[in-house]
């Protein structure tokens, strides 16, 4: 139970310090603009609480990793408000990019405000998010928290290349599954390995340990994916509540899907005639595992997973955080919705 | 002829620069990306060239504040880059919110590649921006570094608040001459403010000297929103182009306008009545003279000048970059267009 204990104390922690940087906008003259960041956050609003709110997993990620090499987590407080706060600008980004209507199911804040307060709203969460993270320099030596920076910012210019690349495969058809793998390690491993790298650093851990923890988020970032896609295909539709959003049905290029277009065999016949209808997914998603995708993908995830519980043990995490971060690790790729 | 002879040997430098930091994305899967970027900046695709590069107004001021101050303005060139490429971060994003089809007479980058891959070029060039800002640290003191990182981010923090403000004000009707001054200290002046303050950090001024400069980048800024409002009603026409982008005709509330709004004389009764046509420009400039807003613009705009040239002598600049300076202050100040 280390990582409920730690997340009970740690979970409002996170929330507290995200509410004292945005409330520099909570400002006579800029309170509605406070207002849409607290929307996003989940503070406020229609909807708003826990569930709207997220689980906060990178922030947590710094802080269990600082409280694993021995550190006060409580240090690391201003860098892990940081890398949610960059979550989030992403996620408003992507809203508008992808012109979804809900996230977390509630209106989007593009929907609720127009694109261009939106995505002025998403650049503020970027800003207060560079604020936060140079706080580090109060807490830590200034080359510490300059070295911090530039992580984290590695982190973000992969994540624009990632979100670059995501752009520009929706529109040419000849993808593969070389293409995959660079594509989710800057969109999803990038955040993920940057959060327990900085969380080893702030953490005082040595080179070679904050390597290791680079690498079990990057592991962590990859298995989480490829399961992600997995279940978008194969996953138990009454637990996911996913059977009418079937990856199969929006046409994402996800990794079961590569998978099946390099075979061009039945599936990828099928997917070039044009999009999929939900009369057909059930049977498309037989036929995929029958061509191999299913074996395929559920070996990645594997192997995905046995290089992030290498990298953690290699890291030598210490104490109940340490646990916990076993724990989050197998928490999040064994979940099956 | 100070100016003319720093700037040859500057804006070269600020130029390499900028590409040396933009290349990052120059690579086989993100090429189209990074054209993206070298043609917002004016280096590549049709229009390239000088005039569609802009002034580089904003590093130019970080480089000669530098110099001014008796330092190597060439260890300035990472922070100079950076404020430059925030400038264009904002550029590519206020063309998609403003839905501009044009930039310095060329097609804008979302018009070009579409709003969702110019939102995330102009994230790019903000990332870019804060890891140019960082190369800081290995040119001077950890400490200082952060500092300049402080004072960038808290500019981009005004910057996007204006930015708000701007885009809110455009449905609020009741904007006042008073919401005037704070709007156009955070959309104009605060990025220019940061420009010699940290231009000033960099070359070793004390805080005085500092905040001396700060407070000239501060007016200035002021001073040239204030005359850019001026030129947008009584700007002659042939000089500018502007015959028919009179700040009357796209409803802009500049400062002669909410001077006009005020008065609540026969100038806020057309206005209050809807759009104006291109054939009463003309006669409703006069009116708005008539009412005063025309002599008060002006003073405005002198007061700020002055304001901005005591701050630049308070801070004693040195040399013939501090030359110009007052240089470069003058020319901004009593342009025509």
């Amino acid at each position: 139970m280390s990582l409920k204990d730690l997340t009970t104390s740690m979970l409002p922690a996170i929330e507290s310090e995200l509410q004292r940087i945005v409330a520099r906008l909570d400002e006579p003259r800029t309170r509605p603009f406070h207002e849409m960041l607290t929307y996003h956050l989940g503070w406020t609003g229609e909807g708003s609480g826990p569930e709207a709110q997220g689980k906060r997993i990178r922030p947590l990620l710094v802080l269990l990793t600082t409280a694993a090499c021995g550190a006060n987590w409580k240090l690391a407080l201003p860098a892990a408000a940081s890398v949610e706060l960059i979550h989030n600008f992403s996620l408003v980004h992507d809203d508008i990019q992808d012109g979804s209507d809900l996230r977390r199911g509630r209106t989007t804040v593009w929907k609720k405000w127009e694109m261009p307060q939106a995505i002025n709203a998403g650049d503020t969460l970027f800003i207060l998010a560079h604020l936060a993270l140079l706080e580090t320099g109060s807490k830590f030596p200034a080359e510490k928290a300059l070295q911090a920076c530039a992580i984290i910012n590695e982190a973000c210019l992969a994540l624009s290349c990632g979100q670059f690349l995501d752009i520009f495969y929706e529109k040419h058809s000849d993808l593969t599954i070389e293409d995959y793998w660079p594509m989710i390690s800057s969109k999803t491993a990038a955040l993920l390995s940057a959060c327990t790298r900085v969380g080893a650093l702030l953490g005082g851990a040595d080179e070679a340990a904050q390597e290791s923890y680079r690498s079990f988020g990057h592991y962590l970032g990859l298995s989480f994916q490829v399961q992600d896609d997995y279940l978008g295909i194969w996953g138990d539709s009454t637990s996911t509540g996913k059977s009418t959003e079937s990856d199969l049905l929006t046409g994402k290029k996800s990794l079961p899907v590569l998978y099946g277009l390099g075979k061009n065999g039945p599936f990828a016949r099928r997917w070039a005639e044009g999009p999929i209808r939900a009369e057909e997914v059930r049977a498309l998603a037989e036929q995929l595992a029958e061509e191999g995708a299913k074996l395929y993908t559920q070996e990645m995830a594997d192997q995905m997973t046995e290089l992030a519980l290498r990298s953690l043990r290699a890291a030598d995490p210490q104490g109940k955080a340490g646990e916990a971060l076993f724990e989050l690790a197998q928490g999040l790729l064994n979940r099956q919705a």
